[in-house]
């Protein structure tokens, strides 16, 4: 008893650890989720993944109360349907029912970001505000808002989509069909494509001379960062603007969600200062004084496991919720 | 029983009105505000008007079970209390204490823009929708958010400042600290402005011979309105650019909130597609089609009204609220 479990299915692969009441991982597994060989084979994985971690903490299916389950994509909490995953290529997958009719357990799934954040709020570094901002730099950017220890999730649970703002100095395409989103540089793909292209223009860097001494390599975020480090102008350039831009979108955020926590996790984030200083300056002076003074960023701590901690809490959470009703 | 008491006090008049449990409003009375004579002048005046309100009705305060006041400015609706409101000149006035001793009855205060979105959201055009976004276009630019009957509030109640977007292409400074914000163009006055501004520059426009003819006379958002049924380019101009800010504006909102509704109130509202027709081609440009295929946009319905119904019927939710704790 008191026991949950979280998961995290993604695209590679697929999370799932055991947590206290207190949001403690105690144990966690992970496994590739070999999408490709159909839902079904992925389902009867993680029931073999529930029965190893519990087997390994010596406890059984009935001391665990409830499983929360985080997935990329579109997805409906409510009916526990997954309703798009582009890497899993999952379309209309009622993701919670066949867990639960696998393990016996209550299962419920909401979008892995969202997950991130509520691990972040409830068990790490926004605990204990009220008002949290959470975003994920990754191959995307995406947010997510905990108010009061309740996630918002608007008409067709698509609130947050912050990576989505259109910015009229971006000259890129996104896949979403619009035109200079803000994820298309602020990611960790759109940091690495910004240094492509101008390697591609010409530009001179340090990063032209590694890709020329390792020609079958691709440029990644971290590279761009090896790069800052070694004062490089052009990864310097790179993260200043894709900070600067950060703090413009974060300044429509903040000044709608009017949070008082924003937390910044995801693989760029990795990144750290170099793209936080400008992101920061940008914020301040793009958002009126009264929001600024009352709001505290902080990186996320718990990276790997947010989203585990996350949709293990949360379920715990619903099922909570469901017993009251 | 079951009937409740709606209030804006403005900075010009105080407008008070008596609600049915249905959010029908049976009678209102209007008086002028005289801030100048000190709170308590005010809340004495309000007290004789709730009296009023009840002897027309030919029922006695018992039958009220709550009063709900708007006012404008920083409010704290938790503690009761006015923190700020600058055309009232009033710091931290215990407003929701000041009536209830006055009057017996139970009071609850917030900002007006959300007493009005709320009143639109329950009663009004946005009547079972369960995201929406309402906005008002007045002196200011403000915006307030229910979902699923809740008001969004953030941190310091402070959420919702849709005219405080600050935007590269606006060159005027604003009143919040800030340079370019959002509500110096779409506004009111910021309509207003822009004529004024481009006259000043001597652009040929009809509204110059209606200056002329009128030298004491100060350009409205009417005007502009006037103009544009008259074919002025000027004014054609104005509200294209204005509506389009307004949709850009909006496309963030509409990115972060995700609302199914976004109800439009507030004087310059009357504009109506002059402005709204410009901003839903900028909005739908700059959002991803699976928000805009969720989206319906409407004018206020209520109008005048909406602030004290929506002060009625939300004062009423938090006494039922109060009880049930």
């Amino acid at each position: 008893m008191g026991f949950t479990i979280g998961m995290d299915i993604g695209g590679t692969n697929i999370v799932c650890g055991l947590v206290d009441s207190e949001g403690k991982l105690l144990n966690k597994i992970k496994r590739p989720t070999e999408a490709g060989l159909g839902s079904g084979f992925v389902f009867d994985k993680i029931s073999g993944m529930v029965n190893e971690l519990l087997a390994t903490a010596g406890i059984t299916h009935s001391d665990v109360s409830a499983i929360g389950v985080g997935t990329p994509g579109f997805i409906d909490p409510e009916k526990g349907i997954t309703l798009f995953a582009s890497n899993l290529k999952w379309t209309q997958v009622p993701t919670a029912e066949e867990i639960r009719r696998r393990t016996g357990i209550p299962t419920y799934i909401d979008n892995d970001v969202r997950m991130y954040v509520y691990g972040e709020a409830v068990a790490g570094a926004a605990r204990g505000y009220d008002h949290v901002l959470g975003i994920t730099i990754g191959t995307g950017l995406a947010a997510a808002v905990v108010n009061q220890g309740q996630l918002y999730y608007g008409s067709g649970y698509m609130a947050g989509e912050l990576g989505h703002i259109p910015f009229p100095e971006i000259p890129y395409d996104c896949g979403c069909g619009l035109h200079g989103c803000l994820e298309t540089v602020v990611s960790a793909t759109g940091i690495a494509r910004q240094a492509k292209d101008q390697l591609a223009a010409g530009r001179d860097s340090v990063m032209r001379e590694w890709m020329d001494a390792d020609p079958g390599s691709s440029l990644t975020a971290a590279d761009v960062s090896k790069a800052y480090d070694a004062e490089d102008p052009l990864a310097v350039e790179i993260m200043n603007y894709t900070g600067r831009l950060l703090g413009k979108g974060l300044a429509a955020a903040v000044t709608l969600y009017s949070p008082d926590m924003i937390v910044i996790g995801g693989g760029a984030a990795l990144a750290g200062e170099r793209l936080f200083a400008p992101m920061r300056e940008q914020l301040q002076n793009s958002v009126y004084s009264g929001y600024w003074e009352r709001l505290t960023i902080a990186q996320a701590q718990m990276i790997d496991d947010a989203g585990i901690v996350g949709s293990a809490m949360a379920a715990g959470q619903r099922l909570k919720q469901a017993n009251t009703v």
